[in-house]
């Protein structure tokens, strides 16, 4: 089925499944739920449903499969790579009515929700468990679709990503059967691991109708720090001998010196101009004292002035509140324009040179450009400011990121640490991937044959 | 192919590739390479190859894929469910010769190497570098092994299984072709996880030929300690509160009064008898003496007595081999028999329930059996003493682990903590997956087409 040849039979049977208000066909309603967050084009899917149970999903999967119509599965837009867009129209899973929290697990440090559920409102309902879910990307997304896009973000170099912190999940595969992809035990070593292959798999092989999810306890202190640096090597080389010292630090962020100017005009702050580390330590009151001064002195070593270290919550809110604004304060920077995010992920040895490399490819474009990461886990993104209505632009921005993912992929890293494949992805996928992206199309080949889930993302077969 | 019905043009073909030397078909070296160290009947291969590159092993795959003649990967046979019988015949890949460990790179804290190093040769070869591996699933097994059957081990509560330290590997796919999982890079968000596809996939999938593991800091401090309890669910009360607590607890082990005995008597010990944790606290000097002190006051307010902890080097020692030679202390007591492992995985909030039940339904049979395990990770073992030529007792074994599996199933569990599937647990598997199993199935045959990569373990086809 290609686009709008819609069988009505098909829409007619949804309605007699779900009841009409579940399912929708209101062209604004379809424009909304074919664009994400990023440059890719929209493309709208031909009807949207909102299923509220299991069934309903697994429902509409049987529907789907036996009419051959594609079902792409929805969480609340805020993926970057055109995740979402119906290339094929078909279904719009939407699973924001799926958004229960089902059962915390104090004693087990896990918690079972559904895919809609998002980060801020799992982070609000276990306020008072001293317990915590420690992935952060930044928006309030679903953990539904965290999960879908292996999501991880500023705490990843202590408490891991999307990955680490799924222990298993409740799948409705493209036939409509339910499945579980593993326990609540806390390892297991029981055959293929099918809970790591859904995370990131981007609803192109099931769709996610249940997670149980990791927590962590609240760290009975926490220290934040901030310090400039003479030079982005001195901030790199100040990280690899954090972590290797096992230190417990639970976000390092780099900003360049740009950023941080445009950091400084858009929130009123005075910090120095320079690449700057954001730090932030957990642990006991002894212990974040013990390794902020360690940290401190292993930044003096590396050229860094002026690092300041605080427990006060306000410091902490302040520092990372500037942190989270970056992007926001880069494009004040750039009026009429939008951000073209890239994503590249390299071994911490090579960040360095990944990062200045990358700095003299966007130097040569007309763009203001800004570069920012996630330098405990070696990943950064870059900010190409364009008239993203401008085709040309668009252009010039998709060649300087190829360019930049082609270097990361020599230094020995991945053309996406953490916003995924999507369809923006996938001739750097294949790039890296070469023969290996066989195993991928086996895989994706073997579990939907039919290719409904979510078709032309991540591998084009 | 089925059993040695042999093609001798194979063997040629395997001679002339490899070289007389590489090829062997003596029946003491086919013998050895049949058996594992676990009760399952022996059976050997038709040929035992010994290839020294990632070449050599493509090459024989590639023959092997032309003439449909099974593969068993190799390593040095320490797996506990009958993983590398011949079932169906075929080559034995042992690649004990593929021994290097190619590049420490200490900046990105990771190793690269060939699979047939042993996890002591790595620790001794990176001993001066600040750095270790944690993975330690007791027997010197291969790292190509331990990855092949996501192996785990007493420092799983802090540092994680293989699953969680196995950065990359390069694998041969049961077609001859050579192909990367992943990069160095420390996260990625690139398609399917195949990385994580392999660990654990028992050599069904294809051949490992290197990996890029994940070191560790080695911490600056260490601390052990034990401390013996009145009841089991004070112990496990003790341990959740612990990790809830978010203390850096690297190791913690139970072990029932009665293996407490056996350790006592045979390793001229004075241990109280009862229920009784083992713990390890990795970090700062400050941070282990906080952490010591903090689980001490647990441990008192949930019924344990004589807690003592140490940070001096002869004391943790002493106390890890006495846990190491449980199993030896154990068999010991029982003159004539060999041990049967059970392995079984809960959350740990039913973990006091699960070893109690379990202990129900031992106390029932005949055999003397002994409880331990990763109470950190919810992992327990039953080790039952029986005559393994007496198929009888052996089936009586089963049973009573099959009636333990069903349980832990029931309490939310999983059939094997880290022992693996091989052949010993694929009806538990069935068990414990349903429908989700033919995922297992639908990867195997599209990555494995022809079913030549150790066939007859995991899935049956």
């Amino acid at each position: 089925m290609d686009g709008h040849n819609f069988d009505q039979n098909f829409i007619e049977e949804l309605r007699a499944l779900l009841g009409d208000e579940k399912v929708s066909t209101s062209k604004a309603i379809l424009d909304d739920h074919g664009r994400d967050e990023s440059y890719h084009p929209a493309k709208a899917p031909d009807v949207v449903v909102f299923p509220e149970t299991t069934d309903e999903v697994a429902g509409v999967v049987r529907l789907c499969a036996s009419f051959k119509v594609p079902i792409i599965p929805y969480g609340v837009g805020t993926s970057l790579e055109g995740h979402i867009a119906a290339l094929k129209g078909g279904v719009c899973l939407d699973l924001g009515r799926m958004n229960k929290i089902l059962r915390v697990n104090a004693d087990d440090m896990d918690v079972v929700v559904q895919p809609g559920v998002t980060r801020r409102q799992l982070a609000s309902y276990i306020r008072d468990t001293g317990l915590f879910f420690p992935v952060d990307p930044g928006a309030d997304a679903t953990l539904g679709g965290m999960a879908a896009t292996r999501a991880s973000g500023t705490t990843t170099v202590r408490y891991g990503t999307m990955r680490d912190n799924v222990l298993s999940m409740e799948v409705v595969l493209p036939d409509g059967r339910v499945v579980r992809t593993g326990s609540r035990a806390r390892k297991s070593s029981t055959g293929y691991d099918l809970t790591h292959l859904m995370v990131g798999s981007e609803g192109t092989l099931g769709v996610i109708t249940e997670l149980t999810l990791k927590l962590h306890g609240v760290p009975e202190a926490i220290a934040s720090a901030v310090c400039t640096f003479e030079t982005l090597g001195g901030a790199v080389r100040t990280v690899i001998s954090a972590i290797q010292m096992a230190t417990p630090v639970a976000r390092i962020e780099l900003l360049d010196g740009k950023t941080m100017e445009a950091v400084n005009r858009y929130s009123k702050l005075d910090y120095e101009i320079g690449p700057t580390l954001f730090f932030e330590f957990h642990g006991s009151p002894d212990g974040v004292r013990y390794t902020s001064e360690l940290v401190k002195d292993l930044a003096q070593d590396n050229g860094g002035r002026s690092f300041q270290w605080s427990t006060e919550q306000e410091d902490r809110d302040r520092l990372w509140r500037a942190r989270h604004d970056a992007y926001y304060a880069s494009r004040a920077q750039c009026p009429g324009t939008e951000g073209y995010v890239g994503d590249v992920c390299v071994p911490i040895s090579r960040l360095a040179e990944a990062i200045e490399k990358a700095q003299a490819l966007l130097d040569e474009s007309p763009y203001p450009t800004f570069i920012l990461g996630h330098v405990g886990d070696g990943n950064f993104h870059f900010l190409i400011f364009i008239d993203t209505n401008d085709p040309k632009q668009i252009e010039d921005a998709q060649c300087l990121s190829e360019q930049i993912v082609a270097m990361g992929l020599e230094l020995e890293g991945t053309c996406s640490g953490e916003h995924g494949v999507g369809l923006g992805k996938i001739s750097a996928l294949e790039r890296e991937y070469g023969d290996a992206l066989d195993m991928m199309r086996a895989i994706k080949r073997g579990i939907d044959p039919d290719n409904i889930m979510n078709p032309g993302k991540i591998v084009r077969l």
